[in-house]
């Protein structure tokens, strides 16, 4: 099986919340809508820590995930989610076993 | 959305890896087949770390997660799991927003 993931982990400053999701959804819909390769791009919000989000992410491969970083709407959300990240996203990449 | 899911952070004993897969994989299949509540179930290796693997579920609530929990299959995979694990589990318990 060569598909491969990503769990993203996200920080979001208190009180930024509401934008972040409303920024995370526009992109969300621009990923399934524009890329084939992407088979799974959701957005969870942590039940124990209210500024703590993950995002689950499936690619068919390695070229469609790399795809994904270099797309125009991936670069056009780089601002929008730096304006209400607090830290550094925590990624890890992973390759699909079953 | 009423979806729930869990990101677990499993660190497998060295040369215990293909061990780990077979079971997991065995107990993806009995989640799969007798939860209709589960809507993923996912095996992924981390890229970086050949000791680390991360499971991707979802379920269609909360309810779904708690008959997960109490099943059978899942409480007979726990003393095999125990056998590889390097360390305790880290599980991550989130709702879902997109």
């Amino acid at each position: 099986m060569a598909a491969v993931g990503i769990v993203a982990t996200l920080t979001i400053q208190s009180g930024k919340e509401a934008e972040f999701e409303e920024v995370f959804k526009g992109l969300r819909e621009q990923v399934l809508a524009n890329e084939p390769g992407c088979e799974m791009y959701d957005v969870y919000k942590s039940k124990a820590d209210a500024s703590k989000y993950v995002i689950m992410e499936r690619y068919k491969d390695d070229a469609a995930l790399k795809a994904h970083g270099e797309s125009d709407h991936f670069k056009a959300a780089g601002p929008k989610l730096g304006a209400v990240l607090g830290g550094a996203p925590v990624l890890d990449y992973l390759d699909q076993v079953a």
